[in-house]
């Protein structure tokens, strides 16, 4: 049987999603514990990397398995968390079909950037500390150009690295964030991202917030398909996979299941 | 002159708040980063001890010092939270008079106690994860006992540390913990607070929760100014000392200033 594993990590201490040799991941942790509690060896595929530092508060992936007779998803997914450290945890597992992917049937995904304007001894290693509170005004009305499709290029940190460049961009934002006072969130959403594109956008929209660029030399950039030198990619720790969405139907709205990045 | 430093920690790296010989504990980096700041030994006076692991979202001390020429408060706050380690960070420093004292002039303390219901990466040194939700009308029932003048031998670590272990209770209560979906936070708001109380309170009312004891039972727990055997003290993680309050006039309400643990 495939299923779809749901989890959530604190990405501070891990070389990002995806299994390298002799380097610890998230990946690496969630075969093993699976192994373990399976009894069988397990390849989880994700539904897109993460770098490293960047958290997830809800990654999905998939794999394939034969369940031991009794064990529940629930018991499956108690289990788990108790095999897994304590910064990845499982929200959820279902069983899908034997078509359904992790990466390649998401339609779409979400990232979050966390920026704290105060320093917040809680969020050290989850947000982006700001001395100074940027224009949010003049960042959104740069992150407004973004929403469509476009060739994000000036936005990607390694050339060739990809067949294409174009997204097509749903949703492009800051807005306060609701769970902490002196917090800003930055929510992206798109059909797909190219490598390094969610900090490269973050960073130069920060510039833009500094008054270090103009809305207009903002769209510019995009326009140009050229990344300007002076902007750098903002730091992995206030980025978040935030939500990965499938066709209707893959992921059933199972009572009891909330998911914590999109709580009703 | 004297100062009142108001600032909030992660406690899960230090041996807690008092200076201990050889130990980490905050009031040492506090007192270091603020003699390197203003060039001068300082030792800061905090309003209370707090335990190992625990934390404090406004922590409150006084100090002694002569502040350089052109040293703005703004000024020694920003160097002092580049001085201080990312896990112990400075809200605000202000003057007040040669008698007011961080322990002695406040009036009253409130902590909190953090309880998540999904296994949260984000917080896993930062509240308590409960596998089942438990009974909050049941723990609110008991909580309501505690509230008025009692003796809290019942709820107190070590007898013989304190004169007297009568404290005067404003508040007890669980709420649905406003930043967090699926979280509880307990507030607790007292006059003065005997050694491990509320860690002992926390843990005696969780039972409740769980059904392992009534709310009548609770109580005279209370009244028999016994600790029962079987309750022990819930983990440190989950605590934080939120607020420390003062006469009116000590900590003057200037613009600009927003108490994170009770933001306006």
């Amino acid at each position: 049987m495939r299923y779809f594993i749901h989890f959530a990590y604190d990405g501070t201490a891990y070389c990002g999603w995806q299994v390298q040799p002799g380097v610890p991941t998230v990946q690496a942790v969630l075969d093993k514990a699976l192994g373990q509690v399976l009894r069988q060896p397990v390849h989880t595929v994700g539904s897109g990397r993460t770098d490293t530092g960047v958290h997830a508060s809800h990654q999905v992936a998939h794999f394939e398995a034969e369940l031991p007779l009794g064990l529940t998803l629930e018991l499956l997914r108690y289990r788990l968390n108790r095999a897994l450290p304590p910064d990845v945890q499982v929200l959820r597992v279902h069983e899908v079909g034997s078509h359904d992917h992790a990466r390649f049937s998401a339609e779409a995904r979400t990232y979050e950037y966390f920026v704290s304007l105060r320093p917040d001894p809680f969020r050290r290693d989850q947000a982006l500390y700001l001395d100074r509170a940027p224009d949010v005004a003049a960042m959104n009305e740069a992150a407004s150009y973004l929403v469509g499709q476009y060739d994000f290029t000036a936005f990607s940190k390694v050339k060739g690295g990809e067949n294409h460049y174009v997204c097509y961009l749903y949703e492009a934002g800051w807005h306060d964030d609701p769970r902490q006072p002196d917090g800003l969130v930055f929510r992206i959403r798109a059909n797909r991202f190219v490598r390094g594109m969610v900090r490269l956008v973050v960073g130069t929209l920060l510039d833009v917030g500094r008054g270090k660029l103009t809305p207009a030399e903002f769209q510019q950039v995009l326009y140009r398909q050229q990344r300007i030198a002076a902007s750098g990619a903002a730091p992995a720790k206030g980025l978040y996979l935030s939500r990965v969405e499938y066709a209707a139907g893959i992921v059933p709205n199972e009572l009891g299941f909330v998911d914590p990045a999109h709580p009703a």
